[in-house]
């Protein structure tokens, strides 16, 4: 006999999340039985409040709990920059970075001929939509470098010709990044784009 | 701005799980978030539901949802062999094996000097409690093969002398293991108790 039927449905939801396995999620699981009023229950109560109040802006695709994200919300961040993202992670992990003060704009994937996934499947024509309305002097095209990535931002980039500066973020040796273990485009991806110092 | 503050603190409490850090704790919550009604809500269904209802087995100390676990229910599992095991999870490794037939017997942890878990920490008493009063015919020791689990096993094997039979698990090559991956340790147990084929 193994774990009891709410024990095992728990573990089996557990394990569809990415970075638990079956294993994983048995041993967290454990975990949270044995600290039941220090991690389970407010595990639990911090799910259901999220389920209850997260909802994605209907401006820029980020996750909050109105129907403007609190980054749309402020006046300050209205500088006439716009940033685009794949994905709510890539908008975390420019805010976490900092520097940026402009407003984002959550494409929600990127255009694949394979998945059928067309510029109407994202949120490219609220994108348009905005850069025809709000103030945007420049757009700036944070893609992932992957193939994918860099077909949306030339897609991206040739709708919005004539109409706002289009920019990208600049390609090249990572902070910390040792040379030996980089790969070759990378190399010459910074060689093209080498500057004087 | 970063995550509202609801999504930050179930991002937090992810992170606490074993084998999940925060940025593993970010992907999962992202995805929880975009799969609310079937992943977020179950899992804080699933969640109540498991911290409402489990608890331990009052006399083997397996995680169940009544006084006594289904092992201890169960009369067929009755055989005369107890099995002890560290933990609730070794309790399912043994299981999910499916050829042990009797009962178990969980310590909750090993004996440990350094960390001062005596005897009394562990469920030693009531261990020698069921040898005096169940129908046991043999004690297994199913401990980890580490120095801790050793030490108990032995303190053990030392405080049921002469009650009842201990036997304890085999140590040799595992199976699909191969001899040139494995450490010096195991190969020379794995010598000395080797069997006539």
């Amino acid at each position: 006999m193994t774990p009891s039927s709410d024990l095992e449905n728990l573990i089996a939801l557990m394990a569809k999340l990415p970075g638990l396995g079956p294993r994983s999620a048995r041993r967290a699981v454990l975990q949270l039985v044995k600290k039941r009023s220090l991690q389970l229950i407010p595990l639990a109560d911090a799910m259901a409040r999220v389920a209850e109040t997260a909802r994605e802006c209907l401006n820029c695709g980020n996750i909050g709990t109105a129907d403007l994200c609190p980054i749309c919300e402020s006046e300050k961040r209205g500088n006439g920059e716009l940033c685009i993202v794949e994905d709510v992670a890539d908008l975390w992990a420019m805010e976490r970075a900092g520097v940026f003060k402009g407003r984002y704009h959550v494409l929600g994937g990127t255009l694949s001929a394979l998945d059928a996934v067309g510029p109407e499947e994202l949120r490219i024509p609220k994108l348009i939509d905005r850069v025809a309305t709000e103030e945007i002097r420049e757009v700036i095209l944070a893609l992932n470098a992957t193939v994918d990535g860099q077909t949306t931002a030339h897609y991206i980039a040739d709708q919005l010709e004539g109409r706002v500066s289009v920019t990208s973020l600049a390609q090249g040796v990572p902070i910390g990044g040792e040379l030996d273990y980089l790969d070759d485009g990378t190399i010459s991806a910074a060689l093209k784009a080498r500057k004087t110092l």
